[in-house]
């Protein structure tokens, strides 16, 4: 059964006041809290057995190091990935991306393409532009309609042989909006030999994600924003595509022998891990993981949708209030303006002094608000914890703006 | 005053059993354990303060952001920068030591060359191999003589207008020798206008470090080592080197404007933290620091002097001990072998039945084993709670050791 308070009370930071108000936390998207199990799994790591592993043989660096193996099987069957060594733990998307950005710098040419889209975050197109002035590769956006939704003609025109990445957001964080990332996959794979990125960010902590049966190359994602500490994140990418490329970072853990004559590398997961890795985040990931499965997966969703529908209903009673994507299939964020009332920011603030945390601005997608020529929006986002008296607070909070901007 | 049990006390993981003895943790080189108040700061940040920083205007984002930067200002006053954006956070030595390589890449051409040593680390190695093969430079190793001394007539003759990076670790990892920096750094100067950098992920724990005086361009360490949580460490680098560099990762948080004509980037230090950053771990590093200046740089310096003086003296007791940098200035590390009877691991899963947690093998440096022809050796590394009793248990267990094992 889903018992919301029960869920809340996993969550000690949300029992607070903020501006003298009940916190009410609705900016997920940037970074979830982290329920107490998962706290708790942090502190017996650094109380009980914290010590750098894999090249220890006293007891701590084997059972830490044993712990840090079982989170990778745990988040191996989280995005069903065929292998536990597919799964390298990274210090969360950006990290991700910009490692696959380099690795595959020898596989692009001048006059290569990489195709992205409209709605990624910055982390998802910088990199990229990196990429493009380190190989002259020319990058390729699929473009969106007033509705905030891909175009994909475009992407059937920018096809062809010279496509050699294609890297997009399962939902997007600006707006929420869920893209169809199994056409795009399919669109590509028939028509081009491109690697596909898949950047889980956002979806990762509202889905089920099944990398293989996405027949992705490469899925990305942060633990931070999925009930796990900072500082922690996961590559996915598939076996023989990794052991194809060269490495990222070099150091310890990721060599198999060393010399100034020539040095060669680890097998994977190692090849990608090199230095000492975050161990006590990365085991509670694992634990944000199980937190998760505990939950239920489904059930997260069907209420998360619930809050999402509600939400969006319960604002566009608001006259003149513009949300982004609303005629979309969205998940986890509704995003908004009030029209001729000033500029988000304003409006975050006055909510801010209700305790009411929201995100305001351009949210690392400055191309969403030039296309809709915006300086940002409002953007609440959503997790397992939030509610729908939460959601009556926020839209009660957002009317008041309205009449203290007006 | 320096009241060792007063300081063991503030480490709980201490006090426990392994393989029913007392833990005797002797693996602080590979990381040290992190004091309760390490340990509650980081609780207190993922209940009361977590969020995202530098891009919310609510109240958890305004705060865990001061809390962030209030941590780097104590960096800055520990390693004495002059300037608070010229301390980059990041996940560890490693990461530090490839971004430099990676964001001098531009700056080498073929034929050019890299001076390291033969006391480098992996991390201190590999990168710069990467680099030669991205570049075509070449990499030039200042060799040791049999003590472990590093031979500074190579460095006079290396030194020439082709060297473009000099980097070099202050302090050894595997035999805790401390370099001549400031010598290498002097004549490095004098001769080139090479780029200069120093692996402190050994001396940064154990060190007054001045990086001003040092007129080191970067300094790189890892928090995790020093009494901080996993996932941490800081990358220093002089403000104009930094600004006249190109950015490593893109992503959220490292770019001024972006838009897909050109994106450009942010100030220092944003532009070299791209995504999320390691909030709570960051916030930890400055209560660690905190905690080093509590007990007094200089004491945890005689404290640890003293350790390694009594630890050497009594291991040579034993018969047919070979240490390795015996008659060098060193800290924190004794790294030795016992002749004729076996393998290191051999020694060291020995002690580890006895509760004594050392590291056997390579650590991380063959160029070393291979120079003085071995597969390993067995190293105990010192910290601030480490005891003369300790000592006194480990020098006991290796004479078991022996015994078994002749």
């Amino acid at each position: 059964m889903f018992d919301i308070q029960e869920i809340r009370s996993q969550f000690s930071i949300l029992d607070q006041q903020v501006n003298s108000k009940q916190l009410v936390y609705l900016d997920n998207a940037a970074t979830s809290q982290k329920p107490n199990s998962v706290l708790e799994v942090c502190h017996k790591y650094y109380t009980e057995l914290n010590a750098n592993v894999h090249r220890g043989i006293h007891t701590l660096s084997q059972l830490a190091t044993e712990e840090m193996e079982i989170s990778r099987r745990k988040i191996q069957q989280f995005i069903n990935a065929k292998y536990d060594f597919e799964v390298i733990f990274t210090k969360g998307t950006t990290e991700g991306l910009n490692l696959i950005a380099y690795i595959l710098t020898q596989k692009l040419k001048k006059d290569d393409e990489i195709i992205i889209s409209y709605l990624e975050h910055h982390s998802n197109i910088v990199p990229w532009q990196l990429l493009c002035e380190r190989t002259g590769a020319k990058l390729r956006v699929i473009p969106i309609d007033e509705n905030g939704v891909l175009q994909l003609d475009y992407l059937d025109s920018f096809l062809n042989e010279k496509t050699k990445i294609v890297s997009v957001n399962q939902v997007s964080n600006a707006l929420g909006i869920i893209n169809p990332i199994e056409e795009i996959i399919a669109k590509t794979r028939k028509n081009t030999n491109a690697y596909i990125v898949i950047d889980g960010a956002q979806s990762a902590p509202h889905f089920t994600i099944d990398v293989q049966k996405l027949d992705c190359d490469f899925f990305v994602f942060s633990g931070h924003k999925m009930y796990a500490p900072m500082g922690t994140g996961i590559l996915y990418g598939k076996q023989e595509i990794l052991e194809d490329l060269p490495p990222f970072h070099g150091g310890g853990e990721m060599i198999s022998t060393c010399s100034f004559d020539g040095t060669t590398y680890a097998g994977l997961p190692f090849k990608y891990e090199a230095g000492t890795p975050n161990v006590g985040g990365n085991i509670a990931l694992g634990a944000a993981v199980d937190f998760i499965c505990k939950v239920g997966q489904e059930n997260i969703q069907i209420h998360e949708n619930n809050l999402l529908e509600y939400a969006q209903k319960e604002l566009l009673e608001i006259e003149n209030i513009k949300i982004y994507g609303k005629k979309t299939k969205r998940t986890g964020v509704v995003s908004f303006n009030l029209e001729g009332v000033g500029i988000s920011s304003d409006v975050g603030m006055i909510l801010d002094k209700l305790g009411i945390a929201v995100r305001t601005g351009h949210h690392c997608t400055q191309p969403i608000m030039d296309y809709f020529n915006i300086a940002g929006t409002v953007r609440a986002s959503f997790a397992v914890y939030n509610t729908l008296g939460e959601i009556d607070l926020l839209v009660e909070g957002v009317k008041k703006a309205q009449r203290m901007l007006s």
